[in-house]
């Protein structure tokens, strides 16, 4: 006898109330215009993060800082701010939260003075060691003022006792343990770092003499930039005097990106190994159709997140693809958290079938992955009320069994449903006719490899497997972090 | 030898630079949710005015109203905003301005008490005889408070000499001319007016025992409310003592509804004339396929109007339909008004081109119209600097050469680029290799007539064809209208 | 048996909580800075009202208005609003609303166009018969836009058949009763009103070329203009052609000003009738201390209420002048409405006893007037609290134990403490040793008359005599307005 | 010959543009209302700082922390603001910056998670060796967050190496140099610190079973506490499980405040060594009086400022004392910063002559200290406009001719108008009769001492004097703050 499946409330997210990434970052050097660049590149990064961004920019003298709660065309589209904002050099950061409090003070860039000067520092990414760092940096009497692990990387660059800010920086990442990507400002010097995995992506690219960091190249597209290389796993690379340089610290290791930039993360114009994301996603579908040949009258994507599986699907099958579901522009940032009364009339504020379309139809319906259930349990009930004869649903992805620890807000174990369901479970939970998910072996053959390397995985992938590149901690309560956290503001400062 | 085309300056307009209805009206009656259940209906029909929007109840004793600028969620999606709106009788209204300054005074609903009581009145629509009967009216001592011409309608029926309230609106609406769709409360009866061509559209519907007025069926579905019928042309309809009672006091004749509903305005998932605009617009992707055999690679929409026509133009052809551009989430309402600096980069807030997709293709590029040519113009050279072979530009509607005068935002005729360009002009203007318009009879065809009547046309199409249902004014300069707009409010009081 | 005095709870008003004037009224014509020049004036009238403040001006072709909530030097100080009020001709408006809710629409100037012109209209005071005006107008098809009475001036020029708009004016105000100071601009003239009985102040001044109209000097002196006379009693004064003319359309009738401007309301430095309130209120406290002679260690003022008539009163007596209550000066918008919790912790925001100066002594306390009792009774309370020995309250006006119809706030009669209880009565509910009233003899002999003249008395002082020289209507419930009531708006829109 | 005195243009202060000081403290234990009882103590001691104010509190287990720009009766008034900071203990803090930029993150209280738990740090005065300790401590990896210079002592106490946070505290204050009274909160110990002098005012209160600690008495009267005693010079007190104790680390030494309170700081009605600064004031004009025997018609205070002085002043050569100068009580906030326009016109914004009482007077006008003479030069001729005959300017204090260092806000040197010029040039750029200042030994009289103890003076008195109790550090540059002024933040935070 089956249980039923209790789901947590969650308040709505903005965007995708699925998984998080945590930040977008974003760096320029020697650029009249560094700050508006910045902003233009945060902006193409929004949907990495979008509860805060940051700008630090350095004038050859001093250095400035601007942090906002919200978007970036919000708060960095008028000439004031960015006036506000000299300098050649400027680093930025949108901020989705993973760790620590809703407050303004932990927007990043994150900036400190240091005995060789100042320092800004934007962060992607979480370190699976922050906490037993900050302990002992707090026992020798540091005082953090933030909640974010991000400034324990601050706090470990400010205790170095390394002359040059460089070598405070690799000083900083010997001692830190994670996925991370990060993009630094120190007087004229612009530094980028990634993770010895490269779990989280950085790329680089080049507009006239400017040097660009950024998380993903359609940051570099929004500006005309030029995308030329990524940033090596365990890299660290830095513009000096408008020439790039490189120093790898760290032993050879392969690199073993973060499958979910594939899956979810990156933008679907974004070049991820020298492809878009929407063609990977095409092609995750097509490996899909390969997988579970179907007959059926229309493939219906959840829109936007399966749409480019869904177009994969739809053309190796042959079946038309329909915009079955129509969503709502404007549910952006409205209704965000509505009323009691409105939440208790159970209305659809983002989405709506497409009644003609949908009317007596057999209907494969597409997603990107599945968290929770909860949303596909709305949807699959919405097509049945507009009409649908079957909802067939497929999953460009694996079963989500494990959670992460790299950066992305994962629900905890529990509330994750294939860790804790069978698959005839799950479709019954969400109500469809039939569930099917990608297999592990179909994720690697969609991206060109022939098969995981189980000895090494040219992936993370540990959503799926639970093979983690980098010790996990065990899952953090709130009362782990013994110190700051004491302190909670009633607003945002 | 061709001139070059000076492309007028337009400041950036939230959602869609190309054509704009006035409004979207709503109205519910004897329901304790009423102000919350039109708060949910205009948000459905958010994409029909952005600029403002407002409610008015009725409970029994006193009228209550709300008018903020901007969007529906951001401002009637608190407890306390809908708690302040209390009974079971509400109207609301999405404005997007056509006439008239942009200020708080100008949202409606508007209200006015007469010696019958109070009356809220919403409207979708644009008079074509406003000024003169506003002049009238000064003339007799009334003092208008607004520059829009819902209030000439307004003071119409609080100058009528009829008793009933029923009677002043009719009363009023002899007067007028022009395409409108009225939503109406007095005292316990909702109203609903559609002008005698049904110009603008205008339905009913139930949820359990209410009865619902709404611009599109789209704000029937959010609330889970039944279609019943369109309003007819000419017809008043009320609801009283729970009953729906109607008046046709004009003469007899054929509706005549706007082409542009089914072109662009109304959301892809609202019914017009039982069909879906979805499907309708599909339906314009197939005549057009029928009229432009083309050999291409793939179909490309410009997102999301060109969505729907592009997928049955990709179908009927068996064309690959592919996603080429990617919009940016978060543009809705950010960099609205960018800084100059920002301006001056030149960057592609909006769209950008999907590189891995768009290289080396020969493209069909599909939009649902074309109006002044700057969104193709940039959209075109986004692709082919994305490395695109050709681009073909078709779209999915007539040449428009004529203006609009009955609540259809439309540029003068000097702006509306096929009113003064051969097709090889506009062709060589946006950059295009090639470029096609739907034909005239392919519009009338794909609506399911065998052809356009020309003594009687089945549609509002004067924008294709310069034949106006209702006699037009002339182009009104500001200073025509020689009252009100004398005073010009600093703030939005 | 004495009965136990329910004292009414009232919200804290921001200034006084006695009694309220409703506005200040300004008017310059003929000047580049207007609209500064009347934000200047306004704020020096800023004693006449808070709640809200607008400015209207006309540049030769268009009005211009600015209409806030809060005080002027908040509204208008920056560069930017006076900037959006270009023009030569401004008037403006400080409201204090007696009438009406508290909303934008309700702030004044008006504006109405008429078939002559544009018309803005400030008004202070208070008409008798707005109700049955009003009435009338809306059974004529007028449609009223606030609740306000000034309002139905407006309606009435607006409806006004006669041509010139000075005519208007003066069909309207034959049409009105009550008190009333207005100043009104139209096209390049500036226009000036005062009632028949003068019971509300308008005032004439001079800078440079620019003729200037305001409710009091100070207005006059702040911005350095010369004070040329009063506007007379049933006066209609206008600028044209930047001369000064003056039609007297009423029956000759002598002046009769309201006896608060001098006890009260009008600015202490303000010129009342060739000399200054401050010295009207000094000889208030000498015929004061002449009708009371007593012992004491000092006379202390309740501040500022009641300095100038202390220092009369113990100039007179020879008795040491002391602060022996300290205000907050903070207080003015901070803490206007306590929290609960603050509220029930007791606590003394605004006064502080003077501790060292109080102690040990016989205290006489002098307040300009007394209307509920209730900040008597805490300031008395106060002074003993703090180690007095004997307090003498000494209140340097009659019993006032009638209300006001002209444009007063008094609370109804109910709530008039001496309309309702004897001497003693109040004197053992202020908990005072001895309570005394100037007498109202006292009150004409310090203004050199020699008596009130009971056939046709000099002022109106109706407060204490209940001799209204305008009849007066019953007192209002808000239900009387049986129109515009009908519709409250939550926001201020 | 002598030369035009220039005037620097400075902008416009809130309260007062004379002198300020830099802050109140207030902190209270063991009460279930402590952050409301802490809001109102800061409106209390609003006049110490004006420009931001802060709450922490702790509730037994969390520190809560609210901090804002502006006043305390406007942020700290609401029901919200106040739950969200629990707990039965709290200090709160009123800000007026003398040392470091104007953003959120200098506002007070600081807080930090030291090994040995959470400490918030209230402060007012000023260090003079704070740079050295700052350096010292980013030198060894310490992250500054502010410019403040509470931040160091904050560091300090992080940093020390001793168990206990009290012994923490002693630590901290044996290496910092200054004048600064301190109030903190660490678990459930409120702490209280008063520098070696007693520069600085720290009084201990108690209201039912909860002991306060507030820099002024005003603050304890608000609420009802009794005045226990002040915290003595060089003195640690401490409240623990609700008892008073107290530790005195420092070498004993005569304390020695700063003359300033008496003169000019301390509320009037504040008790400063058992007499109320008011009377302290009165003695000032009894002792000028007593110096200064002259004729006249009126003494007339610098209101309110000279009041108390004036009074004394009057009363002691039996001259009238009148209101000669009319305050507009609105100013407090209103017209802060005018806009050129408004400025260009050169009005009387604060205050106006009240003519009828000026006019034709031998006028002695009187304030309690003059320090760069601009406001005395305005006044001065304001009264001669108004048509005095003679004005004689008569100060209550020494001139000043020498900077503070302990958290006085004085002008530089170089901007001290009596460290530059001679008495008479002083009156001639004043532009009065003639000009007189209380001797230094009136001073001393005042205050009930024989004479000044050259030895060892019983007051800090440098300003006239230039004896600095603590050795003053040079005046600072911004350059000399060679950290955290690098970041220069755009908006606040």
């Amino acid at each position: 006898m089956k249980k039923t499946i209790k789901i947590p409330k969650k308040k709505f997210k903005i965007y995708n109330p699925k998984l998080k990434e945590e930040c977008g970052v974003f760096g320029v050097s020697n650029n009249k215009d560094s700050a508006a660049l910045t902003a233009l590149g945060l902006h193409a990064l929004q949907h990495r993060g979008q509860e805060g961004c940051g700008i630090v920019t350095f004038d050859g003298k001093k250095y400035y800082s601007e942090k906002r709660f919200g978007l970036v065309g919000d708060n960095f589209n008028k000439e004031k701010v960015l006036n506000s904002l000299p300098g050649d050099y400027a680093i930025g950061h949108n901020r989705y939260s993973t760790t620590g409090e809703n407050t303004l003070r932990n927007i990043q860039p994150f900036f400190a003075d240091t005995n060789a000067g100042g320092i800004g520092v934007a962060h992607n990414g979480n370190l699976t060691n922050s906490i037993t760092l900050r302990n002992r940096l707090v026992q020798d009497g540091a005082i953090f003022h933030t909640t974010s692990d991000t400034e324990t990387i601050v706090q470990l660059i400010a205790k170095s006792k390394r002359n040059k800010t460089i070598d405070k920086v690799i000083d900083a990442i010997f001692q830190i343990q994670g996925g991370y990507a990060l993009v630094m400002l120190t007087q004229n010097t612009l530094i980028g770092v990634r993770d010895p995995h490269g779990i989280r992506p950085l790329v680089i690219g080049k507009i006239k003499d400017s040097y660009v960091f950024a998380s993903e190249t359609c940051a570099l597209d929004i500006i005309g930039a030029k995308y030329i290389r990524d940033v090596e796993n365990g890299e660290v690379v830095y513009i000096e005097n408008n020439e790039l340089k490189s120093i790898k610290p760290f032993p050879a290791r392969k690199v073993r990106p973060c499958v979910f930039e594939y899956i979810y993360f990156a933008r679907p114009d974004s070049l991820l190994n020298g492809k878009s994301a929407y063609e990977h996603r095409k092609q995750f579908g097509i490996e899909l159709a390969k997988e579970n040949k179907i007959k059926a009258d229309i493939v219906v994507p959840v829109p936007d997140s399966g749409n480019a599986a869904a177009l994969g699907f739809a053309q190796h099958l042959g079946i038309n693809f329909e915009l079955g579901l129509i969503r709502n522009h404007y549910v952006g940032r409205t209704f965000i958290e509505p009323s009691q009364k409105i939440r208790s009339l159970g209305v659809k504020l983002k989405l709506n079938a497409n009644q003609s379309t949908i009317k007596d139809k057999i209907i494969i319906l597409i997603d990107d992955s599945l968290v929770r259930g909860t949303t596909s349990h709305k949807i699959v009930k919405m097509l049945y009320d507009a009409g649908a004869k079957e909802v067939h649903v497929k999953i460009a992805c694996p079963e989500i069994r494990f959670p992460d620890f790299y950066g992305v807000d994962t629900p905890t174990k529990k509330e994750l449903l294939a860790a804790n369901k069978t698959n005839d479970e799950i479709c019954e939970y969400i109500g469809a006719k039939s569930l099917d998910f990608l297999s592990l072996e179909g994720v690697y053959r969609a991206m060109g490899f022939n098969k995981r390397d189980n000895n090494y995985p040219q992936l993370t992938d540990h959503y799926f497997t639970g093979e983690y590149p980098v010790k996990p901690i065990d899952e953090l309560g709130d009362d782990k972090i013994t110190q700051l956290s004491l302190l909670s503001t009633a607003s945002n400062n």
